[in-house]
């Protein structure tokens, strides 16, 4: 396959144009489908593939990139799948990996990992666990070993305490908590490693949505800690993973 | 003095009209000084005498309103003093009690206690001082004792844990925290007596000027907690004091 | 039944080594579904068994849930009930109560009140009433007589003032209102007692859900006022009974 | 001097071109100071002159521009004045009135009254005073009778109540207040006349200057309430003139 | 039937005692329906008797305090009616008028007009009508002459230049507006009434359901603008109606 | 047909009376339609003839305006289009132009181009599509070229690097994004042209449909950028459009 | 002067290795003063030179800023210049133009203008003129000639209206208003020009600084608007420039 | 020094009570000064000792926790310092390193790496410097290598461009930007290493202090991204430098 590098070398071997370089440098990274141009070169260029982002996608679209990642040999993984995508992905694909509650699709992925340890995923109730989930398969696709701690709120705080031995060997900790989100603050006031917080959307009333926990987390008096998207697993577990394979 | 039971006696008794009855009901409850409204009832109606809210006041209307309430015999409490008001109180006010942290001045008050135990005052960190000892002096006046744990803010959860011994000994708890206002949630699922939290404007950025904390204590998941305005150690405290008089 | 002074005593009298005892005091306070972690020693923690928070669970897991709790001989209370998850608690626990305006099931509750007296429900229109009904269902779940005084909005304000004087006599009052929230100044401004104010989602444009009553309740110029989340019958109830119990 | 109508007839019959009839109208409704135009006409349009706006501006242009207005007979009101315009319009015209809680400044203005009554302005609290003063010059400028009940808090509602006859005499009520706004509620409750709330900035923390009293008396349950921008006294008292002269 | 005021003779005369004298003026003012007290004072009181607010209310809750009103030979006036209460109210009463666009019902109403002239209703456009119907009908029940002007948004200020003439007529302007709700604004620099601007829901994106609007009509550069919530074309009117009824 | 200017003259002619002439000159410019008036003299006033805002209106009042139009030999274009419209006008005009994306129907059109060259349209990602179709839909029926450039996101940069030569070429750009926005920035750092950047309602959580991309545009760190309205395409092409128009 | 192409080529006649081309690449388009890099390639690829943003700079560094690209032989402008920053830019360049209103300095400049015709830079009223003057001083830096109609606010129409023929013959036309902002709706009602709007922060109470206007700007029911930043007079000129230039 | 492992090793061996166990676990990890309770152990609990905060406290306070700290061994760090305390922390700490922008001040500090490579400071523009320079202060305290590339802002992609080079070497990237917020976006397309983004409350209007950045950050459209406060230069340092640490 062509790269940057051998372009820019037969260019100045003059074996092909400046026109020709520029246009072959231009093409070099994408895969057109019209309504979609994959990112080819973004595992080269930031160490990832391109995830497909299930939302305010037709299964048929969502399929239709699955197939021309693959097709190029690339691992797939999809997020924010409708129930007709996952369903569609699945009779697509023989041993691919459907999580109907992460509502992930995954094929393929990293061989080797990152982190010698884990990365521990500490939620604060049952009702974060889709969060928590798309998360874990991220990490997994990612070729990240993760480990769950599920319901540990700080409302009975001896939950959380009871774990906190596991929770501190971990390389990174993501923190998933709707409500007020003090979960976030109270494990990074107890763990060394750095710590990323999911606001959730889970609550009522005055959390808006989960940016009564967004705020929370982005106030911690706890050092360490940082933050992404409302609901975002995908993200957090993106972000722990990158941590990981900074090494 | 009248009250309004003696008034209506006398009408019923045809001591005075039906139109007299009506003016002395309606001037009994209220000491006009021009710009205020003295509310001389509200002890005889809710329990607690009327306190002087120094923001926006002169010093010199502060000390207007202060004689009027001491001349009638009552006890004089006033908060969020500038240092002029304060300054006036206490040199026309000898054996008061000022307290330049927490901008208040107390002449007298209560002197039987409604809670048998005492009303643990709770903080996050040190800059959450001045609400504090807000809430402590009103306490005070109010006739309750209170018992003040500064600095255990969530971050380092030992200060917090330390203290919850005591802490769960009070009848009342005043959970006073900026920032993530996590601390609120913390102390709530570790002590049966009730949680009033006061969310304080302590932090900077995202935590636009307390309201982190309030969206994070609204939305606390440890049962328990209801809470007062940004920086309303007056509020938080007389709301303690009412639920020890309520017995 | 173990408890931590108990497992204590044991590892002090060498009956039990460091790590058992590590271990069953982290088993102590948990019932483990999986999906859940039942917090089993928050009553003697908090004074208060754990509550079934039904939004965002499935019919069978709150189901399992109430079953786990019971057949530890526990009370059993679920809030925020979706038909399907009423109707099938209803179906297995003979016995039980089953609001359907509050969306609660109470099975058992506490025997002893903590108030002499009772805590007042006022609310202000017709459409708080489910709100009011949860509160009253939580109330009377913990053991507290409470009695409701329904559409007393200051619209009408006669309509308040001819029960002011029963309500006045209550240990603890909540005060329920949707649109301005004006309800708890008022109520507040005439009873000894500490006022819970609950604001609901009741009004449309400009009232955003609740939003523009939380706020009037947080600035009432009022004293005694605390507020709880939107719609939170509940938790107002909640803390209503921490009050009483606080005696 | 010229009129719309007189220019229009005077068109009619040739007496001026299309083009200088065009250029008359232009010119009839403004005086063109370069900084300001005055808008001359405003007066025939909408029954009452322009009136100076004395924010963001120095005190040179408000006197420029009240001279002009003085100079082509006019009445002059200013409003927001600085401390130093209002001296400097003090210096330059004798027998005006000059307000400085108010921070107005009055010369000459309506003869004839629109209410045969009077309009009544009630107020929350001592700290609304400049925001009603502001309201009493204005209508007195229109030519209105005002009368002041200050300090009519619904904190204690017999202060309100015992004025509530005199109040319910009114053509118009303007209820002030900060804070949580609910006098507008009760007052509109206990009244025949249109009510027009002004939500002032007094208060703090979760008050926001003012938005939360706004809110309030926009989902006022009462029904006649309209509202006007916060501490807008002069906004208030024009309506009301307005509604005045309807008749 | 029995006023406060011959209650209170009775009393003075002897012939009733002081407490059955207090339980006839607690009864006096409320029809209870137990979910709603109906306020049967409130016509004595404030001029206008009760509406039914229909938004929240079953059909069958609706009918049922129709019914009360109209057995005691009161008017009947219903809002937000869904189409099966307003089915319901219709098959109910004969010689009502239901207004499906309005989403009203009306039965009887005010005889003589508070308003010697009309009451003007100008919307910005086409999808503002069902508030503009809302409002005259408000309007009409309360014994008003409305006029209605559709459609004469500022971006085609013709519209509105063509309607000004019968528009300044009125003696009270009604100015429906979505999107940037700039009509208020130009509407009140051009007539003498008061205006009473009403926000409405059109538009998307940045405007936020009606607050785009809201703002821009409280901070109106012209004067005699007072504002009512969002979509709110009853309380519009009723606000018109007590100012035509001020005189 | 009557025109400003014949009227004028006729008048001037004295061939019509002032009258007359008044209510020509009102008549001129409407079509009046009952529920909407047609502003049927935009075209000679702003350039453009009257769109049609399918949204908030039935099938049959968009085809009733539509015929409206079309009768007196306008052309017609139509928004926001719900099914069943895009339908109807389908059925009821042949050789329109409907399209399903961007929910628009064109029939007609302007013939002569404004712009030389092209409108560049660029967009972030694939869900994007509707919002750039409306922009292409719109700026195809007032006579200018368009030129898509989808899916360059700026987390692959190299994506809009590989393309920007040709969009620097635009006479105007159009940059829609969702998310960050941060596509706009970019984008105007890199070329002469204006550009119009046109937040979506892409993306989840703390995008707030469309506000974090709006704010961002309004934020831009590059010159050269102004904004429209979240997901308003035809905005930004109709302002594209006037740009091209303004040579 | 070195130039992207000239190295190019050198490196294509093999005159540089691959590295030193890219050294003299990245070097190419900055000047680097160690706080701050001039983008000293920004004309040859915007078209416009950098301007300096005085705002959270020093005066010294902003001189330094100056004299960095003056030297070079660029022409300077600087924008939101603090007193001293503008003395001292006065002090050291000779013939350069200093506005105290607008906050400028202007060395040099654009020769020929982009339009033909003029841009005219529309006000509400006298307190929005410093942002007025920002963007007079920008469009003619940039060799654009511009008009200034001042104080054209709606609440006197005909103070617009007798401008508004000079208005629609400018090329590009910049409403500035605070307060409601509904200027920018009205002219793009009357004019054929694209219409840039700029909100100021004029105004108070609800006006949020501006936000008012910005809503009401980004939700005008007229065509062909769009919005810069609140107060940003030299973004809306910039804008104007490049749409002059776009020709 | 007893460490909590020596005290329990104690106790069971009965060389102290029960009591005098929990009483030595209490103090073990606090100094309390009073106004402040040091976290002595969260060194070890966390890996970094307890850094001042300075905002809020006095200069005097300051130097007596700085103090406490170093007379215990402990290496000092303080941020957010006003000048007086910098300038007495500079008096009484020979071989303390101060630093007025950042405004910091360190004495000791980490000796050995957590990363073998270093970790990249990139800013948006200039006024960015105070925050980057926290940040860079930070890292070294905490023994990590810091290089800054200022200045590199979207609207200049080149100048990103020519550093991105080094910068893609980093171990972890921090991405400071104020305004728009996208080069936290851009940089994160470009780089495989985790990037934490800092908004800055550099801009002006409806840039809100620093929210548009916060909100664009959030919704990153590119992977890898997490977000600290507003301004919290030392907030991403810390997670950098816990994200070096982890290996």
């Amino acid at each position: 396959m062509e790269t940057l590098e051998s372009i820019l070398a037969d260019f100045k071997a003059r074996k092909i144009t400046e026109k020709a370089a520029a246009k072959k440098i231009a093409e070099l990274g994408t895969i057109d489908l019209g309504h979609t141009k994959i990112d080819a070169s973004r595992r080269a260029r930031t160490g990832a593939g391109e995830v497909i982002y299930g939302a305010g996608k037709t299964a048929a679209q969502v399929l239709e990139i699955a197939k021309a990642i693959a097709s190029r040999g690339g691992a797939v993984f999809a997020t924010r799948l409708k129930k007709d995508a996952l369903a569609l992905l699945e009779k697509n694909f023989e041993g691919g990996r459907a999580n109907e509650i992460a509502r992930t699709f995954a094929l393929g992925g990293e061989k080797k990992r990152g982190c010698k340890k884990f990365v521990a995923i500490v939620s604060a109730g049952t009702s974060d666990m889709p969060v928590c989930e798309e998360a874990r398969e991220t990490l997994e696709f990612f070729g990240e070993r993760a480990e769950c701690f599920y319901d540990c709120g700080v409302a009975g705080l001896h939950r959380l305490l009871e774990k906190i031995g596991r929770i501190s060997e971990a390389s990174v900790v993501i923190a998933v908590a709707g409500m007020e989100g003090a979960l976030a603050s109270v494990v990074a006031g107890l763990v060394k490693a750095p710590v990323i917080a999911v606001p959730t959307s889970v609550g009522y009333g005055a959390s808006f949505g989960g940016i009564a926990a967004l705020l929370a987390m982005m106030n911690s008096c706890a050092n360490g800690v940082s933050v992404v998207n409302i609901d975002n697993g995908f993200g957090a577990a993106y972000c722990a993973h990158a941590i990981c394979r900074a090494k």
